[in-house]
């Protein structure tokens, strides 16, 4: 299309006009300060070049791996940089889960032989034995199924293969409704003794990539092998089963290894009139292995630190405490999370709010508050005022859900924030190869980031 | 990230619940028509479908070539399979431009040497003569700079290097904003005897993909060759200018051939109660040559034939005629689109509304109203009525543009509607090589669909 947009004015001017028509007072000083941390945000911020960095010279960084510890320094000298008041970084012990060797997944038909699937071990697994395992693949809808099922899997492989419901809009709920099969598949299996799972892939689409992703062992049941296999795979699998008996073959290389020292990286600008009053903002620094975790979470790290650095670069500064907080192990055991409130309950800190970036960097489309039912009631009435001053960037408000790093802050009783991006696009990349820097848009990026720098700045103006 | 959402209810349920919290009455069976328009296009629509036959099996579709045929017939088949109440072809003469073999643009530095550029011809562009054309290369930032210069480009290549504005959020501003360059670019310079034109890409990003378009040569001013290199290249061609005296060269093998025969291609269901009032969705079929013409505007194309196939899976009788009309040669020349409207103003046919999908296929955000001053105040005011049922899925209504396509409809009185997706990544693709089918997402694409056929039915069903 070559058409020029006849609209003269900005969406900008448009919204004070919409003030004036409504006999409101603009707020001016904050509209204009948010329009100018969106046009630094646009032009002068750090965020993509940094990703670019830690996507290509890092890759992946599994909780233990080196490349988790690369990135621990690599952060932290990005925060030194950055003329912050304090920049540290909090010792944790994460879970050690190596991957090992490629796996070997198989389906053998009856009539039509052996085919090899996509497929990624997923996270927390056991390997399987040196000769992997055997069985016949049982295919089940839901982890209700399995108990239904119950001597019927002894022995065999279970292919869990409900899929995320495409008619959700908000993809993260097509997730929540689909990902138990993930989690808590493999036991359930194991409990009525399967000798192996195979999960469809947590994705919207169909296509090759298998999306791997933490499993939760029960206690007291057997740990088996459990797999991710690709959606076009599970429909073939699916498929076969529906003309013959198809024997499963499973050969995984993983094993978890003592937990191993890590760290949360930290960084913050000290508040001038209210330095106890803490607002956090966060992102998560470990990732899957396969890829190299730009959408998750690098993006929510990169606009994390960003929020700093926009404040520096516009000068601001705060009457409270922002401080920048990059988890680690979100991916596979929280102990980053679980660290960081303990210490911050010992030093018995308060935080007001908690905003965690950890659904992607694509287009913000607004921020879902959580917390206790009396600062909720009272902080999302406070930050309804300012729906006007979000709503020229396409930035809304609602209640619910907000983040797993923030969660265990929940009894300091801070407002928590979910930013929230435009999902559609987020589970094509989720913890699979393809999660790389060529899956995030610089802009979108960089206007998440001026999202979460404008909110940071009413509650730090104004406060909760 | 691996959290799962709390929020336990959707988005349509929170919004019944808020008409009701405001002790309004719900409009219960347009939110659930809406409703289950959404879910029918995640689940049953053909769009993305018909969209990778068009741009892996056709491609580019530049008015005139072989593949735009192609197009035509093959969009005709698609539309004659929906059941519509009439399917045709609308006969239109196009400029037919051909790009030729290969360019090559080059820039040698007095000291630095020659280094090839990333170049394409610009669209309407002649060819060079056969041993191409050489000349100092002179930077300007605007059609006014070179005004000033005059005389002092005769016989140099003028380089326009003003890059699209960075901060403004819609990125069809910033277009706006730069693209007089590519469009009356030529012309300017050869008023004052130069002999080439080098525009930097019509791109927010730094890259090597040059993006093409079209340039209006001026009457009475000399033609001369006229190519786009890509926005990482200018940057590097105008860092060497500020070192060195810098030579291009220029070799184009364009040319203008007679206008050729070419078609819109038009489906409708007819009105049930008022088959005179005729609501009009649309897209272009064209595209430029180099990629595959996925976000602009096969995208569009797919959009406007799913809104009618929507409303057949829907089991929806119009009162009104819907029309489906895919435009023939927006990118140079419009001939479709004039053609579409003098057939309808001979038939004295009344176009109440006309939608159009031109950009691109990404999640959608919202539509733009425009037409005569009588109109658009009535009109915007009735919609405005329905923003509640289009607000839960993130659309939003405004004054501005609305499309190329149907703009010669406006004597007749329509309100004109561009719809408006999530313009971030736009022209990262416009007009380049990249623009395929992978630039495209299901989802995004899907929920476009659906957005411009809740606002069809609304139109539909209570009039304007």
């Amino acid at each position: 299309m070559k058409r020029i947009k006849k609209t003269a004015l900005s969406a900008f001017f448009l919204t004070l006009i919409f003030f004036v028509a409504q006999g409101q007072k603009p707020m001016d000083a904050d509209s204009v300060f948010i329009r100018s941390l969106h046009e630094k945000a646009l032009t002068q911020l750090s965020s993509y070049n940094w990703l670019t960095d830690i996507c290509t010279k890092i890759g992946g960084r599994l909780s233990g791996s080196p490349q988790a510890a690369k990135a621990v320094d690599f952060t932290k000298k990005i925060m030194d940089s950055l003329g912050l008041d304090a920049v540290w970084l909090q010792p944790c012990m994460v879970p050690h889960w190596v991957r090992g060797e490629k796996e070997v997944v198989e389906m053998t038909g009856s009539q039509s032989g052996k085919t090899p699937l996509h497929a990624l071990a997923l996270g927390n697994s056991v390997g399987s034995p040196a000769a992997g395992v055997s069985g016949e693949i049982v295919e089940v809808k839901s982890l209700d199924e399995v108990d239904r099922l119950g001597e019927k899997v002894r022995g065999k492989i279970v292919f869990y293969n409900r899929p995320m419901d495409p008619t959700k809009l908000e993809t993260f709920q097509a997730y929540g409704g689909a990902v138990d099969q993930r989690g808590s598949g493999p036991s359930r299996a194991a409990k009525y003794g399967a000798v192996g799972v195979m999960v469809r892939s947590m994705n919207l689409r169909l296509d090759d990539f298998p999306h791997t992703g933490a499993l939760n062992y029960k206690k007291d049941v057997p740990q088996i092998p459990a797999v991710a296999i690709s959606t076009n795979d599970a429909e073939k699998l699916s498929a076969a089963l529906k003309k013959e008996t198809v024997q499963g073959y499973i050969k995984t290389n993983a094993q978890m290894l003592p937990d191993a020292p890590s760290f949360n990286v930290i960084g913050e600008i000290r508040g001038s009139e209210h330095p106890e009053e803490i607002i956090v903002v966060g992102g998560h620094l470990d990732s899957w292995d396969p890829g190299q975790g730009a959408q998750d979470d690098g993006a929510g790290c990169v606009q994390s630190m960003g929020v700093l650095q926009l404040m520096k670069l516009s000068g601001y500064r705060p009457k409270r405490t922002i401080r920048c907080v990059l988890f680690m192990n979100e991916e596979n055991g929280s102990a980053g999370a679980d660290a960081y409130a303990a210490a911050s309950n010992l030093k018995k800190e308060k935080h007001i709010a908690a905003v965690e970036s950890d659904a992607g960097g694509f287009t913000p489309r607004g921020f879902s508050f959580d917390g206790e039912p009396d600062v909720l009631r009272t902080g999302f009435a406070k930050v309804g005022k300012w729906s006007g001053l979000m709503e020229p960037y396409g930035l809304r408000f609602k209640k619910g859900g907000s983040g797993a790093d923030i969660g265990p802050l929940r009894s300091q009783q801070p407002l928590l924030i979910g930013f929230e991006p435009d999902s559609q696009r987020y589970f094509d990349y989720h913890h699979t190869a393809i999660d790389t820097i060529d899956a995030v848009n610089k802009r979108e990026l960089e206007l998440g980031t001026a999202a979460i720098a404008s909110l940071v700045y009413l509650i730090d103006k104004y406060g909760l």
